[in-house]
């Protein structure tokens, strides 16, 4: 059985890693025959937001701890990721993926990547193992792979600027569709950045995780 | 478009509603050509546990401010649930059904709840409008229906014996199956109570949508 191994951001849209995302991608890689395990840095969040009236809050809380409420506590820290265990890494959207994982949401192309999440992500390109990454979660790839890197974050302008200013070479994308890379084997889709509904975001998630786990 | 309301109780599998439950419910009303619309209490939840390790914490946290997170923010107060508004309404599990809606996992069956939770309840049942209970939350029922309601908490017999005790008449079901009191109009499965995988605790919450949503 393939296994994935999957990146997670804390635990809810405006602050972590985007909840239906998530479980949809986790069912999508139950769907095809392969198993997950998931991962999260051991830091504390950016910030904390209210989501029930988005502002920010005087709390603070830890980014594994909030991620394993989506993983049921099936969750260990990115820092022991070994790529050698894993077949495919899959990096779910959410702004923790632009707040925690790196802080592009606040700096743009002058954003900084934790340690462990970028060695994480740059041993499975350099073992050549296929990545999927979601929604705002391709604005890691430009740090991880070579120039010119190919992906979408959707259609949103800035975005798009900012992906290319990191390096990368932006695609437009539609919400039903993927963007494949084939030379550094990593695919994106625009998930919850274009997504209306469920079944939005879940049309091009499976289409992604079921390209991911065939060329595993 | 038939309307599901979705009643929540936080966040989380161990305080809160179960993420992957509530996620898998909404995708599958989308589905089946239905629109949700979530409620939580404006309550303070029992208490906050650490996913990670399982252990509780000094944390407070409100359950409908949590609860937003799954519903990316599209939430109100259960208290506003008006049932002429829908169609039908679910309930997904985890253990804040049982710690935030009652207190079922504390005190069994002298268990109490939460009046407004009580009363959007009870305004389906009084209406002839359909309901469903997943995981834990079918404990929720003989709170609300005549005595005997049908229901199904799966198979563990400490849980089965207090919804009996509570004065319903629980029924073993398997995670792929589901219970339906055609007289009360309710329907219930195990997901999660069984499920070792999200495409076990799928497969009943799935077949339990389908059903709820025919015959809204």
């Amino acid at each position: 059985m393939k296994k994935i191994a999957v990146i997670l951001s804390g635990c809810g849209v405006y602050d972590g890693a985007e909840i239906h995302e998530t479980v949809l991608a986790l069912y999508a890689i139950e769907k095809e025959g392969a198993a997950w395990h998931c991962f999260a840095p051991d830091i504390e969040q950016m910030h904390v937001i209210n989501h029930l009236t988005g502002e920010e809050t005087d709390d603070k809380r830890n980014v594994l701890v909030e991620a394993a409420r989506i993983a049921r506590g099936n969750i260990e820290d990115v820092a022991k990721l070994h790529v050698e265990d894993y077949d495919a890494l899959l990096l779910p959207g959410g702004f923790g993926a632009a707040k925690n994982l790196t802080d592009f949401a606040i700096q743009g192309a002058d954003c900084s990547i934790n340690t462990h999440v970028a060695a994480a992500c740059r041993a499975f390109a350099r073992a050549g193992k296929p990545a999927g990454y979601l929604c705002i979660a391709p604005t890691i790839m430009p740090m991880i792979y070579e120039k010119d890197v190919k992906g979408t974050i959707g259609d949103d302008q800035d975005t798009a600027n900012g992906f290319n200013a990191l390096g990368g070479k932006h695609i437009s994308c539609s919400v039903d569709d993927i963007v494949f890379d084939e030379k550094n084997k990593v695919l994106s889709t625009p998930a919850y950045m274009l997504a209306q509904s469920i079944i939005d975001a879940a049309s091009g998630i499976e289409k992604l995780v079921k390209k991911l786990v065939e060329i595993a």
